[in-house]
């Protein structure tokens, strides 16, 4: 369920007119900015952001952006947008704009977001940056990534003579083509949405996850074909035989592989599964590692607020009072600061 | 262009019953049918099976497959299904109704086919049989590909003493993982389908191709990323560029490689580059190698003359009859008999 408080019935018009004022003179009053857009929903906000352009023949996401700074503006940035830009806006993001790009974005929306939602962010990624998410997701996998096909080629050609010795594990590490084309296979695959499953291949399926795993045959194709391609509901019932016949959940056996050259992919898989599994669960986890003794990862808390407020962030924060013992508005508290904590608190359904 | 002829105004009614006469009594009026159905556009086809079904409470396509039989009744039930179910039907064919997957059907709807096609198929795939055509290709080309992984582990396991010798070939076999996630992703992929390209990328990636060619280095990461994520523009880009600076197709450098275990992956390497750089050359090759002088494959002529028809078969037709020096009708004539034969070139345009 949605968290955030707004009045049914608005005018754009005077919205926009206090939202101009708010930024008109010296300073801007951020206060004003919060007390409007942090209390509307995304058909009102569109009904804001056209208001505005007919009013001042300008753009009040261009003109929001002038005004405020830092992660306060990153957030109202991604807030104003309508959903489906500011879902393109994030992927892009993570995808092309950061040092080392944020797979875990990938998977998130690939994974949690129903195809129809994902197919809508793929039209307005290509829409707002001329490529598609896929080609995006490939070309700049590999510089990063390359690192793990470093250790396959190290083996292969430069210590031919440990090959006998090191056969065996040279099999169970991961080929940058197997994980690359995870993340492709994951973002491009329109899973079926329906409601049929077949127990028999839960059952099969199960067997062969276990079987690879076990005997740390991560680069078994199987794997990736499993997670990558079966229904939502075909893949939980998977998970579940699993967890039934071998005591224990995919996840915690993932962990097992201490490997370096492993370790990425094996990551990817264990948020894939996270992803399916349970997503209020695994935003609860991302918000949590977000905010620790460390610092703030405030682009992952962002996130979180921004994009699940009008859907389950009451859910999100209901399981992360079970795990944390604090609230998540105390947490938040705790960890930001200024403009951003109020509108963030502001989004979390604080009056 | 369209090769079918039809009338501006029909009444779907009338047709409806002129169809229900045809097949009342003994025997079937064959001819009837396909003077009906063969001079009607999708949306006239649409029309007939309401008013049948309206007037008769019975399904037009069951009744025909009830009525006809052979390769006549397989076509007829191709043509008289909406665009996007026959697509969906001739994919599952293709991919689990065979002994052997024909994936040449997959690439030729994920390359030729526009990416909103495409998804309406998914979706048309997804209503019928339940599953994702991305799953279904994971799923069903397990059996038949193992055997090219077969000799990645036969060399690496059972004959570990060739290693040294073989390590070198070992390398270009191309892993069953690379190949179906090549598939799948082909399938997959939402791409791009705006007109901007990158002319500097263009030519960095004609390079790469031709360096992971050139050295027999298949299994490269990178064929696969720019092959099944690009736009389409970016692609022809790519290999005409390919073309000027190494003097040759990227096919026919694809052909120099005799390796048996790569077969497969080269063929659909090159059925990919086709149907993006020509689909109309491409096709015509289709219906050429189907109908040669050791029997016709009847079901790759339906397929191409069933979906082009009301595409770009008028132009297919003059492709072949360049490479040919022949008619496709003509051809056809000679290579086909019967109701299916009169069915045929009545698609391809004869009154």
């Amino acid at each position: 369920m949605s968290t955030i408080i707004y009045p049914e019935n608005t005018s754009p018009a005077a919205d926009a007119e206090a939202i101009r004022k708010a930024c008109q003179g010296w300073g801007t009053d951020e206060k004003a900015i919060i007390s409007i857009i942090g209390h509307r929903n995304a058909t009102q906000k569109k009904l804001i952001r056209q208001a505005y352009e007919e009013l001042y023949c300008e753009d009040l996401v261009k003109r929001l952006e002038s005004e405020l700074s830092g992660q306060f503006e990153k957030a109202v940035y991604r807030w104003i947008l309508n959903p489906r830009d500011r879902d393109a806006v994030i992927l892009h993001v993570a995808i092309k704009e950061r040092a080392i790009p944020n797979y875990r974005v990938v998977i998130e929306y690939s994974c949690i977001y129903s195809p129809e939602e994902l197919l809508a962010v793929k039209r307005a990624y290509q829409a707002r940056y001329k490529t598609s998410v896929e080609e995006d997701i490939a070309q700049y996998s590999t510089g990063h990534l390359r690192k793990a096909s470093f250790f396959l080629f190290f083996f292969l050609v430069f210590l031919p003579t440990f090959i006998f010795v090191a056969w065996s594990r040279c099999l169970c590490l991961i080929p940058f083509a197997t994980y690359i084309q995870f993340l492709v296979g994951l973002a491009g695959t329109y899973r079926y949405v329906g409601d049929e499953l077949n127990a028999r291949v839960a059952n099969s399926e199960a067997d062969i996850l276990h079987n690879a795993i076990s005997t740390k045959d991560f680069n078994n194709e199987e794997i990736v074909r499993i997670i990558s391609t079966r229904s939502t509901t075909q893949l939980v019932a998977t998970l579940n035989r699993y967890k039934d016949h071998y005591g224990s959940s995919i996840t915690k056996h993932l962990l097992d592989d201490t490997n370096e050259g492993n370790k990425e992919y094996l990551l990817a898989l264990r948020t894939t599964i996270r992803c399916i599994s349970d997503p209020q669960k695994y935003y609860e986890k991302v918000i949590r590692y977000a905010m620790n003794e460390c610092g703030t990862d405030e682009e992952s808390v962002t996130r979180v607020i921004v994009t699940r407020a009008e859907k389950d962030l009451k859910e999100i924060k209901e399981v992360y009072y079970k795990r944390n013992s604090v609230t998540l508005d105390q947490a938040i508290t705790n960890h930001t600061s200024g403009n951003y904590k109020a509108f963030l608190l502001t989004l979390l359904g604080n009056e």
